[in-house]
């Protein structure tokens, strides 16, 4: 087995064990709280499905001579705006009233995901085009959650401010070496070789995936005590 | 004509009918439960243009060497959860407080179709991990269905009552076996012939879609008598 | 450069200029009406992205020897509904009653762009049964947007009333165009050559949404003046 093939059978096995054990903590979960749950296993489940359709040869095309995991947008283009759901819901127990600036955090989002994808997808400098577009749509993401969630959360005092400080911070510093990973890896200049940039994504991954998942629903705020 | 091109044609005339037929009792719709009439309407007009796709060539693709009609899970993948919205209303009235067991079920039905659609384009023996992780989402649909809603559509008592009773064991006992079908059809072991298994697929999708449809909107409770 | 691409380039700059333009727009907006700032600048960003990816030639496609601008669709798949989205909220501040009409005109209009999108890769005489299918979903969603949008708009009176009659109109004269280009350009009997083509689309494109946009984040109404 390659180093690439090692890297995707741990990020699958992870994934599943975050998806068992979510699942798990959702047998206690308070009622009104079970979103929560819901939620970031949905995100634990996504991931595993992509990263097995990775491992196993389904999930990646050639282009122009490197291997191109599209899978991944696949995963992101649902796992992001599901854990951005589960910050504003953290933020904002009763959504109905801020449609208008979440469904801008995630329509933000989900264009930063498309147009990295396509970025990914060229092999000219073009690409750095797309990226540009898809960084800015990082920032309006980034700001949404820090510049607008995060006094909301602050304003409801205590515990939640506490927990949504980590995990806004956790998110913000995990998120940001996404494009990071992908200009010095195959996708941008090439420094990283292809089993490295695997083995960041999948570290960022778990952490961002799984890693945000126990810290959020093994936390006294959602457990309800 | 082939007997699998007649078949679709047939599959694409009773849609057809169908949808008129919808769209002829949606004139006397209530206004308070039109939303049934809308959308189960909209079932029908799906399903009649991806039959019309299949039967013109261009809801299929060729798969190592075995024809392969992805139209059915671009179908399946807005109707179903159509569908399961039609039975959540009758279940439900208000939905808002419900979004969590809800979007939980639509989100088990649409990983479903997904997984299944992968299963679909592979022709290794990996297509049977694919089939079995939709298989288990199919289980959390079931589940959804037959423990959740059920007993709360009892709750409502009277004919509301039996009228989910029949909706609901109707679709159980349908969609238990589209997975048969696929595993015994050209997806799966190869035992049907694709004229059988294009037949009984059109047979079970008449029934969950058109026959669900009738029943549902002829029934008192939605006409409201 | 050739005509087409000069044509792209200058559609590309004028969805940028737009869109800046509402970003600026909507520094000033109140609170309570700034759905229609951040709708209406993700239909101008939406549109840039496009006109880029079609200029640049990630946008299009050969299909049986003519160029196809699939972009085209994936743009307006998401730009339709977000300007019926925009009428919508102008007519009806709280669509909280009213999703089964909305969500009729919504699903009518994906119908639309989908079954457009197939039509135009499709080059045998079946895309005109597409094309027929598209164009019912479109009287669908113009009724709905002048039979039932119109009144409720107009009921409001004042200057809601005068704004929408001339968004609406604006809207149902534009569009309607659409088709017309189609079928006279080379999705259909090729009447058009491929830059005329490309050329009115672009007209109608800016004409509809960063016209539109003007209108709307000018008005007293919007601006709460
Ligand atoms: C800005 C930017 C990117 C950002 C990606 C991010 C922020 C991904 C986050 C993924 C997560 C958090 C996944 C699962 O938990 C890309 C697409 C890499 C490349 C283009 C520029
Ligand atoms: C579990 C499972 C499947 C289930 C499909 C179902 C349940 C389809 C229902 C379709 C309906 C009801 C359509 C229209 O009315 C597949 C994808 C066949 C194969 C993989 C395993
Ligand atoms: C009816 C019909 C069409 C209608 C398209 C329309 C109405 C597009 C509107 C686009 C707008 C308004 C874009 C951005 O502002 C097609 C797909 C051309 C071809 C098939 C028949």
């Amino acid at each position: 087995m390659s180093t690439t093939t090692i890297i995707l059978w741990i990020g699958t096995a992870i994934m599943t064990l975050g998806l068992l054990a979510f699942l798990g903590l959702t047998l206690k979960a308070p009622t009104e709280n079970r979103s929560f749950f819901t939620i970031t296993s949905l995100i634990a489940l996504i991931a595993a499905t992509a990263y097995f359709a990775m491992v196993t040869g389904y999930g990646s095309i050639v282009v122009g001579g490197r291997t191109f995991y599209f899978a991944r947008y696949i995963d992101w283009v649902f796992t992001t705006p599901l854990l951005l759901l589960d910050l504003s819901l953290l933020a904002l127990p009763t959504l109905s009233g801020n449609w208008n600036r979440i469904g801008t955090m995630i329509a933000a989002d989900v264009y930063m995901i498309i147009t990295g994808l396509v970025a990914g997808l060229i092999n000219s400098n073009f690409k750095y085009v797309w990226f540009i577009a898809s960084a800015i749509a990082f920032i309006v993401v980034l700001y949404n959650l820090l510049g607008y969630l995060f006094p909301l959360a602050a304003a409801r005092g205590g515990e939640v401010k506490q927990l949504f400080n980590t995990l806004s911070i956790l998110t913000a510093v995990l998120w940001i070496c996404y494009p990071i990973v992908w200009l010095l890896g195959t996708e941008g200049i090439r420094l990283f070789s292809l089993p490295l940039e695997v083995g960041l994504f999948a570290i960022l991954d778990i952490l961002a995936k799984v890693g945000f998942g126990f810290v959020l629903l093994t936390s006294g705020v959602v457990l309800g005590r």
